[in-house]
């Protein structure tokens, strides 16, 4: 396929796998990036030796013995990261074709990034840091909404708003990301004007994710209005309704400062929650989508599903506008 | 063109326009419903003896002396107005084809509208209260997301998630609202799975619309971010940044109980804000979309240029998937 996103990173299928904490390693990528999309270590959650293992094995899972040529994968990489330096000189040693860069200035390590022959991503929740980043030189723009899992933006502009302010704004290609598990929604983030979507939380919900099987039984059970966007003097994130959440929602109600709120959520929340499987205890980051995943499926079978929707759903409206 | 919603409302071009409090008197209606969408008379602000004023201009705009049949148009009716049952026996008076009904419960009146011979569509922003209101026998439902302006759910569902969500519960034509006000939203909408879409936003500010000038002119400064979903313990309501709302989160942020927002909001905000110009301390009802408003236009022309923009969306999109 011929399109603009598809081109710059050279995969098949413009649907990328979210980074996600706890959830994206090197065997979610690998399914992912081998069905045809861009299959991403979230290494958020992971110290660098960690990260190292984790590439080592996506690529020997991805290379090509015969053209020593990998398929193209992701490592997702926050920039407010402590270790970020070692995480950077990882990407640099295992040539990771494709970095997005989240939580920070895209101006950082765009540069760096791309003499080490990096593609780079960087995810906005606004439009004015999608012209920060289109500035900064990144080669593309996913622009994430409200409705998204995990951390946010504060504006709270829905993807439905966002996508068409952003693609209005930049040049670049753009990557529609929140709200997003169905092929229908692909098709509707590519009339808002995106190249492709990112992909998190029904991924998170996939047979490879390595999310702890609670987490991913409370999602295929969650229904609407269970999520939340929290902690919105802090930093937004978008959390799973349980004990946790209800705690921070209290605090929040009777004018907890920052600081308060801070020491609630203490250390190791996100861990013992969409890792070890407290599902009462635990911070549960997830998007609002999470209320239409019913089933823990594959994550390769389930990106070319996802794709082959889109395309039906296209299809589908080809023939209502013949009828005008 | 032959769709389950232009055929149950009779109009050819699928877009509702919103019966917002203050901005949709008979020109907005009679406007919309000429150019082939569908007008609504927002009664939720008007006496009795205003809306029948309202009736009776609008059914002289657009009666058709010969055939003595009238464009459809419609009125919208907050189920909670205390003079509703006022309202309602100008409805069946003056012949409504279709009535939009909102905040309430859909068994209330469905039965008695029907009766009468008027289409009722009614206004929710969850799956739930979309599969009550096909329970009460509605003829339609228009599901309405977080980003859009005035009163919201408590959910925050937002449209990318809500219409597909709704779509798969019910059977019924769906309409999609909220942020939507150009083609491209229109196009993303009927990939959700929507058969139409409701528009308020880009409504209020058109020439037509009685909203203040002074509103109109802040509509089209608005940049992204400028709106919040804000009074939540008492009723959800998205408004604009200014004086009053700020004064709203201040409380909001320390505490403040339901009572006391409600003595903080007082009474006739919505009219000093939208309908007489107080840009500061008015209530300021609009959606995220707002964003993207750049010009007050004529709602005729408009109504048809989404239309166009939206075929010209499905036509580029046909084009995409040819390429696969």
């Amino acid at each position: 396929m011929n399109t603009p996103l598809t081109n710059l990173l050279q995969i098949p299928i413009p649907i990328i796998q979210a980074g996600m904490i706890w959830c994206s390693g090197w065997e979610l990528a690998a399914a992912v990036s081998k069905a045809g999309g861009l299959g991403t270590l979230g290494s958020g959650s992971m110290y660098p030796e960690q990260l190292e293992l984790h590439l080592k094995r996506l690529r020997s899972a991805l290379m090509d013995e015969e053209s020593d040529l990998s398929i193209p994968f992701a490592v997702n990489l926050p920039l407010l990261y402590p270790q970020v330096k070692d995480h950077l000189n990882l990407i640099e040693t295992y040539r990771v074709p494709v970095v997005i860069c989240s939580a920070g200035s895209a101006s950082k390590y765009t540069t760096r990034l791309h003499d080490a022959g990096c593609k780079v991503l960087h995810v906005v929740s606004s439009t004015r840091f999608a012209v920060k980043a289109q500035e900064a030189g990144v080669d593309a723009v996913i622009a994430e909404g409200f409705e998204a899992g995990g951390h946010n933006g504060r504006e709270e502009t829905t993807t439905m708003c966002l996508i068409p302010a952003v693609r209005q704004a930049i040049d670049l290609p753009l990557v529609a990301a929140g709200g997003i598990g169905s092929g229908q929604a692909i098709a509707a983030a590519l009339a808002l004007g995106a190249n492709g979507v990112q992909i998190g939380s029904r991924y998170a919900a996939t047979t490879e994710s390595s999310a702890h099987q609670s987490f991913k039984e409370r999602i295929t059970a969650a229904i609407e209005g269970d999520t939340r966007l929290t902690l919105k003097d802090l930093t937004p994130v978008r959390l799973l309704d349980n004990a946790f959440a209800r705690q921070i929602h209290q605090a929040e109600r009777e004018g907890a400062s920052p600081q308060d709120l801070a020491d609630l959520l203490g250390r190791g929340r996100a861990k013992k929650g969409m890792f070890e499987g407290d599902m009462e205890e635990g911070e549960l980051e997830i998007g609002q989508v999470s209320s239409m995943i019913k089933q823990v499926l594959p994550a390769g079978p389930l990106t070319k599903a996802l794709w082959e929707d889109c395309l039906k759903t296209l299809r589908n409206l080809s023939a209502f506008t013949d009828l005008t």
